[in-house]
């Protein structure tokens, strides 16, 4: 069928992009953090906690940020103190390799140990399209619901880390946390989780220092 | 290029069957609604909170339930007494026009005043799909962040209502209702919108004039 050929088509030329992207990554010796979730589960959110919290850590970032439209979340980086640069999908609901390869023409890799790449706001698309990164990180909002991994599975099977964010609004939902975490265990066991709010600091401690073991391991290879 | 000319025989393909269920609609007096929102912006609350209403409106009510995975969301609607059928994408992030063409062979369209399609948890694919339905219904949790319509537009130019839902986490969270509502309007003046807490009851009598409104303007051409 016509459909599944040109998908197939776009896959294979997706993960030869992907793989040149790696080998840059790799030669630059950054680790490379794609993250992904639906619309305000709080990726820009982390990513100025985060952005605060790294030089202290002697840890040095860009970032890629992928929207539908609009670069406010750029705008929110850089007022952070942030570099990167700000892809616009039009109405494309996920970031491909060729779009990162794109944005790395604008990026000096060198001035970077972590690149951070904020995708679409898309629980789906983004799951099977490989940018080149090192890992994916999923970001869950305890405001979504606790029932989300199993009706998002891909997502979940293609993730390192989850990030269970939003969990200053846990006292005012209605919301099993620990049922959220039985379920990513189902789905893969080694994606592992985090409890943050992003807003209020909680756990950012621990996503810092998964971060920097991640960052130590690519560098030990 | 191979590509676009695929997609525009889907879409192509899509508006035909589109309109052959718009007419089975129209034939049947139903009222049809498309719920379209990100994962976990509250659609099936919603929809509990309105089968839970709808009798003593004197309207009945057939569901489609639409997920990449498990038939959850069916189930809760079944648990509020309602009925319907479930579709599973797979991977898909959006319903399809065929989808429900499908899903209308296993339902009586005589036995409801209005269906209510639940589309996938997707802020963007569903935009550009239309099932047939004589609106479609945005859902925004005010926990998604006050910035989102300007960074989705394209379900905001498509949509007849917004529904911000979860109004009830407002004390807890940084967000300026009227900023998105002005956003709204920048983006289509036409689009009603409706402060909603579906957990918690707030607004859901608004909504349910909306629906009866809807209906009765529907039946009265």
């Amino acid at each position: 069928m016509a459909k599944v050929t040109v998908q197939e088509r776009i896959q294979s030329e997706n993960e030869r992009v992907a793989a040149a992207n790696r080998a840059a990554f790799a030669k630059a010796r950054v680790l490379v953090l794609n993250l992904v979730s639906s619309p305000g589960s709080g990726k820009t959110t982390l990513l100025e906690g985060t952005l605060d919290r790294l030089p202290a850590a002697g840890i040095r970032s860009l970032v890629i940020e992928g929207d539908v439209s609009t670069d406010r979340d750029l705008e929110r980086v850089r007022a952070r103190g942030g570099e990167g640069v700000q892809i616009n999908t039009g109405g494309g609901c996920h970031l491909s390799a060729q779009m990162v390869a794109d944005a790395l023409g604008r990026l000096d890799l060198r001035a970077a140990d972590v690149v951070f790449i904020e995708n679409v706001g898309n629980l789906i698309c983004p799951s099977t399209y490989d940018l080149g990164e090192d890992a994916k990180v999923v970001l869950l909002s305890t405001a979504e619901g606790d029932d989300k991994p199993m009706k998002y599975p891909a997502v979940f099977h293609e993730s390192s880390l989850a990030v269970l964010n939003k969990i200053d609004l846990l006292p005012h939902l209605p919301y099993d946390i620990a049922k959220v975490e039985r379920e990513i265990a189902v789905l893969n066991p080694r994606c592992e989780v985090l409890r943050v709010s992003a807003l209020k600091g909680d756990g950012m401690d621990l996503w810092l220092s998964w971060i920097a073991a991640r960052l130590a391991a690519k560098r030990s290879k």
